[in-house]
C-alpha cells in the first residue's frame, strides 16, 4: 500500500508498508520566487534524484546522519520518515542572491567566515528570516535543536565544499532541512541537496551550474544539471 | 566652541570643548517608515528630552552604564561621546508592529520569552535584520560586543518593565543603540529611549502612548507624549 502523503513544489512523498519509511518521487517541475515562476523540464526529476543520491552517499561516508536510504528508480528514493523542523537552513560561503541585495554587496565576494541563516519554512508567510529568539519564542525549535542543526550544517558544508572542489566547483550557498526521525527522534539531515537548493559555480569561469540558470534565464536547465551530474560522477 | 557634528532624524549632535562630551539637541521633527512620513510638532523636542532624561536617570540608579551626563536645557542634554555600534537592538515583550506582520501573529499577544532582534543601522539599506553571523562576517560587531549588548539589553528591559509598570504602562517593545566610549572603549547604552523608540500601552485600555499615534494617525503626538511624561513623573 502506498499513499500520496504530500505533494510539494519539487517532490511527491508517498507512504510505504513501513511507517518509518517514505518513498520520494522527484518531479520535473521547476519553481522560483516562492512559486511565482514555474516550468516543467523533461529529465529534471531524474537528474536531481541522481545528483542528490551522489551527495547523500558522500555525506553518509563522512558519518553524517541523514534520512537517505536508497535510490530505487530513475526518479525515486526511499528515505526515513521524519518530522521536519520548519526551518530552512541557508549556509553561505560566498556573497550571492538575497545576501548581496540586502547588504549592497557584490556577488562573488568570498565571506571571511561562513554565514548560517534560518528562515521559518512557511510559503504563506514567505519564509521570513528568523533568529534563535524567534525560533524559541514561537516554539519552532528548541535550543538543543538549533545547536545540533548548526553543528551538522557546518559539517555538511565542510564535506560538500571538498566534494564540489574536487569537481572544480565552488559551493557558494545552499539550503538544508533537518527533521527528527519518526523511529527514535534523532535529528538528521532530510529533504534534498540538489542544484535546486544550492548555488554552484565553476571555480574558474564562475559559470552557474544550478537553478539560477532558470531563475535568471541564463541557460537550459536540464543541460546544466546534466553537466553538473557528469562532473560529480567523475569525482573519485 | 561648538560645532554641529551630525543632524539625524530626531536629534542634532554638537561637539563641546571636551572631546569626550557631546551636546544633544532634541528636534521637533517626527518621522516614520524610514523617513517617508514626516511632520513637525511644537514641544516634541522638550518632551522627548524630559522623558529620556527620566529614563536614563532610572537606568543609572540601577547601575547600567550609559552615555547620559545631564539635561542642560529644555531640549538639550550632555552625553559622553561614543562610537556607535551600527546595530539597532529591538527588544520585544509583546507582539506588535512588524513582528505581527512577519509571522501572522495578533498584536497584543504576550511573548512567552523576550525576543531580541538586531537590525543593521543603515538608512540606505533600509535597516535589514541581521543575525550574529552577519554581524561577525560583515565586521559590524565582535562576538564580545554581541554578548555584552544582549546582556545589557536584557537588564535595561528588566529595569524599564518595572518603571513603566509602576506608571500603569506595558513596555511592548523598544529600540536601543549601544556605543563604545571615546574615552576608554567601554560599551555603554547610547542614543535615546523615548516614545519615538518604544511601544508603550496603557496596561488596562491598551491606549497607545508612543509614536504609533503618529504612524497610524490615532491621536495628537504632543498631547500623547505629555500624558506619558506626567505618568512617568508620578512614579516614586
Ligand atoms: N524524510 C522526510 N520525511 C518527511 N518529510 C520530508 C522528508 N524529507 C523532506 N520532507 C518534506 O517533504 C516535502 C518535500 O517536497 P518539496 O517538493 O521539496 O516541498 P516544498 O515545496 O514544501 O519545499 C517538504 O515539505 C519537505 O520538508
Ligand atoms: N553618545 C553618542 N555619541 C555619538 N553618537 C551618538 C551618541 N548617541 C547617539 N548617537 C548617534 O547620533 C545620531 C542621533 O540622531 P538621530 O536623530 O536619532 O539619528 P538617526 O536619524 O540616524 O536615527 C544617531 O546616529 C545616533 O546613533
Ligand atoms: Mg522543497
Ligand atoms: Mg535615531
Amino acid at each position: 500500500m502506498s499513499e500520496l502523503l504530500y505533494e510539494g513544489k519539487a517532490k511527491k512523498m508517498f507512504s510505504t508498508d513501513d511507517p518509518n519509511v517514505l518513498r520520494v518521487e522527484y518531479k520535473n517541475d521547476a519553481t522560483a520566487f516562492n512559486g511565482k515562476k514555474k516550468a516543467v523540464f523533461q529529465g529534471k526529476g531524474r537528474l536531481n534524484n541522481a545528483i542528490c543520491t551522489k551527495i547523500f552517499h558522500v555525506l553518509q561516508e563522512n558519518n553524517l546522519p541523514t534520512h537517505f536510504i536508497d535510490k530505487i528508480s530513475e526518479t525515486e528514493q526511499l528515505v526515513k520518515a521524519v518530522s521536519i523542523v520548519p526551518i530552512e537552513v541557508v549556509i553561505r560561503n560566498v556573497v550571492a542572491g538575497s545576501l548581496a541585495k540586502r547588504f549592497g554587496l557584490d556577488e562573488g565576494v568570498s565571506l571571511g567566515r561562513t554565514i548560517i541563516e534560518f528562515y521559518y519554512k512557511s510559503d504563506e508567510l514567505g519564509d521570513p528570516m528568523i533568529n534563535d529568539d524567534h525560533a524559541l519564542a514561537l516554539k519552532i525549535a528548541t535550543e538543543e535543536d538549533l545547536a545540533e542543526i548548526r553543528r551538522q550544517a557546518l559539517k555538511v558544508n565542510d564535506v560538500l565544499q571538498s566534494l564540489f572542489s574536487e569537481a572544480g566547483i565552488l559551493l557558494v550557498d545552499f539550503k538544508l532541512e533537518f527533521g527528527k526521525l519518526k523511529s527514535n527522534g534523532a535529528l538528521v539531515l532530510a529533504d534534498e541537496i540538489s542544484p535546486d537548493s544550492c548555488r554552484l559555480w565553476d571555480k574558474e569561469t564562475h559559470e552557474k551550474l544550478d537553478k539560477d540558470v532558470f531563475r535568471r534565464n541564463i541557460a537550459d536547465l536540464p543541460e546544466t544539471y546534466e553537466k553538473l551530474l557528469s562532473r560529480l560522477e567523475a569525482v573519485k
